[in-house]
């Protein structure tokens, strides 16, 4: 089941949107868990709360940006990400160090769209994209493309077929990360970093997020 | 001039009190903007909420923690890092890479304390925290000692004067480096990843926080 | 359909184990793909013949150390892996940082015992291993343990249940991402690195592996 | 009070330089520790001596170096070092690693120029620094500029606003990170590394140096 | 004594080949074993089998591609290493990180030639190399060439005469590194990791390789 | 031909005595220079002055510490380095860092003995040694031992049978590092950061160094 949260920015983009958005991201699961859910999925490419959802969930929470970095390193010998504002760059080369990608990702690459321009009907940017992901492969030698942004996902088939590679979309291979998780059986440990919050006082406005 | 948000966890422990409380840290530094102030000191270990406020303040914003290790970086072989709570450990990990500091921090090292326990008169805290911190000398073979939690602030004289070596304390770190960029003309940089937020619609609870 | 090369050691324990072992791999690879099977999983912890094997096979290759110490990653703040004898230490230790898990692999812990222990009825094997999970639980402060040998599969729920912790197979863990690439219409990039073997000359015994 | 040594080499250019260079500051700095001054800033940016200069000074030393890129970390996304001759680039390399800046430091760029020929009335040196910092910008997506010369602080202000990013001096952030350290009460750990050098004979034309 | 094996690929292009050849490498090694030699140099830039090697040779085993690493490293600020076929490119960048050459090795560069294009009397081979050889100076500011292919050696003093910076040819390393080995009585230890196989049954094609 | 300066320290620890010590290195190896030596050896476990070297060299220049480290990654899974004062831990510390050994070296050890102290008839130094490389291989699971001072070498036989490792010296490893780069006809690259210094004025007691 697929939920938007109906508190926090349009789109995210940069810092900023990713910490409003973490709050919709933690409350959404919480009201998950208390549903009795079984796993989560962070569907936007900047993984907004991530570790804090981990500690919330009543079960394992994964992000699109670290399922398709992890998922694309199994078949291929480097990926580049091709991704959606400039302003993002940075936030995914955090994410490719934080997850341990240095050796797999060769290229962090942006272009000139926004975010909400994938929604646009007859717009340019699926070719914006195609011509991003090409240079990818000749400039950065990547062998495979992970769309950074969840807005993509309809561009998988489109991209390898013109450019005969594989294309890595984070929402499929967050959903297939899942599914393995729940199958076995696995979900966050609790014994150390990801623990259940410490009880404690919360006050004003956020004082409805109190653990 | 030192505020504390009026809103989020009355102290911040792991991953989900972090994201709360970047809201408040947030919410001051575009308070403080409006008014004019000329630089912003995030004034808990774990710098909640550090790269989004660059993004909406009118100056330089700095972490205790990132102020902290860059500071010991100067006058030691290696330091440790001493905090309170075992979850805390992962979070100050992270931060450790994050800000380059491998070839310097030897060890981040927690204690059983909770950050409140600092507070309380007559506790047992101060002699835990010497302690730890004489084990960090003796076994990590570190020449200084970072205090990884702003509530350790009134430790520095005691241990310095125990141990025989430097204490870094972040709070006064922060407030040095923040004069020292502010003296220097310097702010955060706006031509690339720390642009001001874009501007779009936000939802809910959050409409406030649009930009 | 699980098949077990009907050439090379009885069990793989150190390089020139790998180095025979990986024939078989690649042998039974490519008599799968000519009956058009869909994926790998290469079985042994070594992760013997994986990259060989991702050249002449009609599907994704997974080998199971990798998907092991992935999909833990997902789980928690940091892992042991826990193996048989010492002297897997240092291949091991090199698929860590191969897969770029130094981050998140806290240490490879490796026990007295050989491979073939783990098959004896009523052996201590199944002591000595869940005492070094212990260790590394309190030691190593991991809180996820990645069994690091297929034949402790079914050490899984006794150790997980004893304490406390995920522990992570990785022969489950390979089955499940070979089961994610497949469903998402994945393989290995033929674009570079992994393109199928070029057409030459085979010498000698090694005549009938000529692609 | 800033020193020039009166002995050494008039520019610093190279290891060769760097070594002769260093038997200056170290002379300076115990002359200076004599008359009790109170931190010393070591003002070439290949921060020659620097750690033996720890050694022998009675309170904390800095590099222009070391300074400029910790201070620049708190500001931007990521910089280039723009510097002068050629033969210098490996020595800032180095020094990117030494001072764990590899996250940070985009690219060390350097020019055709002399360190002496900054010092040229009208010559063409500003505007060589210039196109290769507007360089950087362009092609190493770096928003923040280090100067890798002591000599080019007069071109702070002039780059800064030509390219519309910060522009960080080595002179100035050492300056104020000595302040910094100095009003902590910091200075540099005695407990190891940078203990006062052991007392020996010392042969030779050298003897002057004896400890 | 140099042999070829008689059984194994014509020439080693991409990880197959490598796990075909690697047999051949045991196996003369273990002959030579058995011969009593006093040490093994594994001649082919992808060093296959070298680690497995080592546990059966009764003397130290060298890889060409790691004799020319470390060699290069004394002499050069940085080099780049020039080899064949594009599906080469990954083998080396691995063994690149494997050695711990990322601070030295500024890139691996592959070209369209096929090994056997270099034994090719009269082909554009020569120059081919060269002229990427030259791309290397230019490009990677690498000040030295390491020769990726063992079939490079005779165009040694060519590239370094007219490019004027010290080119390294495997072949010659590995034989100077052996030769410091043996005379300084030096061969893999056997404490640990490289030990003498385990005894085992080993079965079908690969039984005469049992230990 | 080996020389020992006739200015500098009695002995090296720390970087006091590095600083001066390398301008004995550098004039003893212009000196050899000048007469038409073919390499030079700088055989003090630090490496004082070895890049300066380099510059004015009419040969390779080789470091004991980067010699003893290189040949040692040949024969061993990983190494530990067992050297004298506490002091000069950090030292080796940055070198095994600038060398790319820290996927090698496991430890760097130190002792509370003085270098002169191995000079000391009848003392307990040897025993102190053997007792710290003991330590290496249970506790850092080391399995070659690097002797860290050019004042250990005749230990090596004594400390090899009685713990069973092969056990490094510099000295000996520089020696043939040397012959082999000789032989090959190899030397440090002109082309970039190793070139002859720039000619310039040298004031004061420098002025003889001028190049």
């Amino acid at each position: 089941m697929a939920v938007s949260p109906n508190m926090g920015p349009a789109s995210i983009e940069g810092h900023y949107d990713e910490v409003i958005s973490a709050l919709g991201v933690v409350d959404e699961v919480r009201k998950g868990s208390a549903q009795g859910f079984h796993g989560y999925l962070v569907a936007c490419f900047d993984d907004p709360g991530l570790h804090a959802a981990r500690e919330v969930a009543n079960g394992p929470v994964v992000g699109i940006a670290e399922a398709a970095m992890h998922m694309a390193s199994f078949i291929c010998e480097g990926f580049s990400i091709v991704a959606t504002g400039h302003r993002n760059r940075i936030i995914l080369e955090h994410l490719v160090r934080a997850y341990g990608m240095e050796h797999k990702c060769r290229k962090v690459r942006t272009t000139e769209l926004a975010v909400l321009d994938l929604e646009v009907e007859g717009s340019e940017a699926r070719n914006v994209i195609l011509e991003e992901c090409r240079r990818a492969i000749a400039e950065d030698h990547s062998d495979c493309i992970v769309l950074g942004c969840a807005g993509m996902a309809d561009l998988v088939d489109y991209i390898s077929r013109e450019l005969g590679v594989p294309v890595v979309d984070g929402v499929a291979a967050g959903v297939k990360m899942l599914e393995g998780l729940i199958g076995m059986g696995l979900s966050t440990s609790r014994a150390c970093g990801y623990a259940y919050p410490n009880l404690k006082r919360y006050d004003g406005e956020m004082a409805r997020f109190q653990p």
